[in-house]
């Protein structure tokens, strides 16, 4: 673990983010909030925050939800195996795509049937993002707070997008960073998270995948893979953090810098817990269920500062590794991995309205673009240059 | 401008510092002011600060400050030219030196004469830092704030030092950094800083220089150089901004990054305003006096977060650059370039109380030493690796 970047990644640890995630026993205030989180890009756990919710007694009832949302017709995300916004083989290349879930409009009752009682070969993730609590999901806006009072105070402004997850144990989300702080809280069961800090971005193995989603048949209960026209790319991590134990010292040659590198911070989140996700963290999730066999969760996403820390980022991203794969894109079809909403779910063309955010980020997609054909990586970790 | 160091650069000025400082009309409130300044390691001027300091009105009256300190001795820095803690030639190689002010203890009334009526030859400036201000001039203790309120709040603390500088138009400080937040009160007359923000580092041309001393003859008023014994290497820009016109293309030839690049930001700090100086912003210095013939400021150091912001500067920092100057310094002889009291007036070894602020000045300083035969500079800017 010798060179610069190495030491990067060991200063941070050994300065200001330690080895395990911080935890509070109550909400800071918004001034402790900014200055030793925020201001430093660190997260926290915070127990206790959120006791006068309603959601927390009520949710782990299904029959509630159920009743509550009875006529109300919600997204839900489908794919054969609880991967969606994830690295597949491509069907006609020994190579991998990025696939999409197959999104299906449903009664909410059906699908909170569907998640709690999986069947074979088919997993189902109430995860539409796009503000989707404040809309699809009003009927329940009284259960929860509109915002998390604190974070608002300190970060100056009100969640840009507000979020309902609703899944089971078989669904877990890639490694993937977004442009947001985010506060999450969980209301039932517990998410488990794999945290990586911005500092080791070149861990995560960032290459363009062709972009794909599943489409999915009722009829006959099959997925087929659909490439999108025209042809598109998706920066996205490859690093699966959790192989099958046949294939981890496969997986370990293939990303020495991840497996052989600090260990990602591992956090579980429990019901009535919010983790403060700092903007441009790498995070992967995991679920178990709760009481109501299944494990909900609501996310606030608040604009973040595109400052020194993300102008350092773009920097430290865009220095250039010895490659093992030379793959070059074509300018202009490659675009931000900024999240799952990367994809199809893009929020900030929704979100127009915020022209700070929205130009902030268009800077930073652009100089994605024109650098993509400098993202490839290196073999082992004595290759920095 | 090609390369990624200078897409940092300006990058960082596009998304977040502008072209200008800003100025607030009145005190922020302690969230505004961590939220858009300190996490944003970006700098401001606030005017209307300090209004109720009797000292705006007391000390530009030279009689009031001479009564009220009649019998103090202070700690005068003397030098020939008003260049203390300054680059100038070494005296038997043909090469620079780093040169720190005589100091010599002073009656008060006496070396505010110095300052105001400079005798061929001689510049005298107050600006012992080490927590001068309430250690030597405890008697103006009334006139000021203690701290400035907003900031404490904001930073949750209270100053580590607070500094009084008495100087005039002869006195400059060459460009530094100090590892500490910065409010900067000017009482009498106008200070003028030229700021580069952290990301500029390599545009500083920083390399070790030979520490010495002057030594004054009152007896024949001549400086004579002493080098420290054991034999002592200092961290330093190299970079002069403001040469005399016959140099200045000379200069620009040997430290093209900071004479081609964007220009630094000029800020003037009048009477009654603050400078919010953010920790690691390289910083110049020239002043203007007042009505009572000199220039005087408070200025407080509070202790800065060793986090991921700094985590990215020095990693920045060790980037190694095309040499122009293969000169190496045996290990454990060098020093840390944080500010002034880097040299002899090393502030942090008189508060070792802090263990926090300590450690991790260590920690930095250790690694310094580790990387110092790789500070070395290119010739041209297109010479980044």
């Amino acid at each position: 673990m010798e060179g610069k970047v190495e030491s990067l990644w060991e200063e941070v640890r050994e300065l200001t983010l330690g080895t395990t995630v911080d935890r509070l026993q109550s909400p800071p205030t918004p001034l402790q909030f900014l200055r030793d989180f925020v201001s430093q890009n660190k997260p926290c756990i915070i127990s206790n925050a959120i006791p006068h919710w309603p959601a927390l007694s009520l949710w782990s009832t299904p029959s509630y939800l159920s009743t509550a949302l009875s006529s109300s017709l919600v997204s839900l995300h489908l794919t054969p195996d609880g991967q969606a916004d994830a690295l597949v083989p491509h069907p006609s290349q020994s190579s991998l795509c990025f696939v999409s879930a197959h999104v299906q409009p449903t009664l909410f009752p059906q699908a909170l049937d569907l998640i709690r009682r999986p069947p074979n070969h088919l997993v189902a993730y109430l995860q539409q993002q796009n503000d989707c609590f404040r809309t699809e999901y009003s009927e329940l806006e009284s259960d929860c707070d509109a915002h998390i009072p604190w974070a608002s105070e300190a970060l100056g402004c009100l969640p840009e997008a507000v979020n309902l997850w609703i899944g089971n144990h078989l669904s877990q989300t890639s490694f993937h960073k977004d442009h947001y702080e985010n506060l999450y809280a969980v209301v039932s069961g517990e998410k488990h998270f794999l945290l990586l800090p911005p500092t080791d971005v070149h861990r995560m193995y960032i290459k363009e995948y062709p972009a794909a989603r599943y489409s999915y048949s009722q009829e006959n209960g099959e997925f087929r893979l659909e490439f999108e026209e025209p042809e598109r790319y998706v920066p996205w991590s490859s690093v699966d953090p959790c192989p099958a134990r046949a294939s981890l010292k496969q997986e370990s040659l293939k990303f020495p810098l991840y497996f052989n590198g600090p260990k990602p911070f591992e956090v579980t989140v429990k019901a009535g817990e919010v983790l403060y996700l700092p903007s441009m963290w790498f995070h992967h999730v995991r679920q178990s269920p709760g009481d109501g066999g299944c494990t909900i969760a609501v996310n606030y996403w608040y604009d973040m500062q595109f400052d020194i820390k993300y102008a350092y980022f773009n920097f430290l991203q865009s220095l250039p590794c010895r490659s093992i794969d030379d793959q070059t894109i074509p300018e202009g079809d490659c675009e931000d991995d900024s999240g799952p909403h990367a994809s199809s779910n893009h929020l900030n063309s929704r979100f127009s309205g915020d022209e700070s955010a929205t130009n902030n980020v268009e800077i930073h997609k652009d100089r994605d673009n024109v650098q993509v054909h400098e993202r490839t990586f290196v073999l082992d970790s004595s290759m920095f240059v």
